[in-house]
């Protein structure tokens, strides 16, 4: 079993345009799996350029405005790698690819760190970081997951986030939120 | 509404000796509220001395040690305050008392920060982490607690830790739910 990082992976393609995705990152003694699903631009970049970042910040609205359009977080060259990171991280990997492994659904990317730099100090944890971290995970899946299993974790998180957020993590949940009502909005209709 | 830091809060005694507790940290417009119960160690230091530490790990087993008996964790005197933080942590935040408003169960300690040091990388959310974090939350008030409701918080956690810890995590899981164990043994011999 390996130990998963939830992190930003931020990638360029040829003419230096950023993207930047939410995803769990695999550890295994200093080696770094990525696992980016066919098609995706994370996938597309990984392929041209070789490279990625992983970045590591506790504002939660980059996990939840990956799901929901809220895309606008500036971004810096990275240092070794081509490449970039986000500005207000606290810290930030740079990742070269070292061998891929094919697959019709998830190719993987084992990559090694070049590159590592600390911008900012960590201040703990937040229960209402993870509960959003938590939220994203489902509004990523609730095409394939039960309604019913959503609305009792969406309850049980819920209360993490009435005890013990701050303005940036109750944003990030009213925007999963408004997401969660929307699909089923669009559900609805297209029954 | 405040926002929560969950970090490990370590205070001195007068003969130098130091005191690791993981506490929930109110902050507030670069103030913080520490609010130790009566009796307790963490408040007597805050009493004498006036100063306390906030620590900040990934290391999640020393959440979970301060509630299961282990407690051996390696220490260094602060910078600033009369105090002490933990070796290992990511980052820590020197606090003064700036003032004390009394009560029967939880005196309100309302601090300033004097000094704050990064010494690792923060490397992203791990969901097995805030699962600990949140047992270790649920193992201390086990005696207050309606046993299902425990039962069905820890079948969910349980997931994220088989989906994600590495051997830290595990460990710290392990030590929690061997506690679990042990106060539902004693509670049934008490019977």
């Amino acid at each position: 079993m390996p130990f998963i990082r939830e992190c930003i992976v931020t990638t360029v393609d040829d003419g230096g345009n950023v993207h930047v995705a939410p995803m769990g990152i695999h550890e295994d003694e200093n080696r770094f799996i990525i696992l980016p699903f066919k098609p995706s631009i994370t996938l597309d970049n990984l392929e041209k350029q070789g490279t990625a970042t992983l970045n590591y910040t506790d504002d939660v609205r980059v996990y939840a405005g990956c799901l929901t359009s809220h895309n606008d977080w500036p971004t810096r060259d990275t240092t070794i790698i081509q490449g970039a990171r986000l500005e207000n991280c606290l810290a930030h990997t740079e990742l070269e690819v070292i061998r891929k492994t094919d697959d019709i659904v998830r190719p993987e990317y084992l990559c090694k760190s070049v590159y590592e730099a600390t911008h900012a100090p960590f201040h703990g944890y937040n229960r209402a970081q993870s509960a959003v971290v938590e939220l994203a995970i489902l509004v990523s899946r609730l095409h394939i997951l039960n309604e019913e299993k959503v609305n009792r974790e969406i309850k049980y998180l819920k209360t993490s986030v009435e005890k013990t957020a701050g303005p940036r993590e109750q944003e990030a949940w009213r925007w999963l939120m408004l997401k969660v009502a929307s699909f089923r909005e669009s559900k609805k209709e297209s029954l």
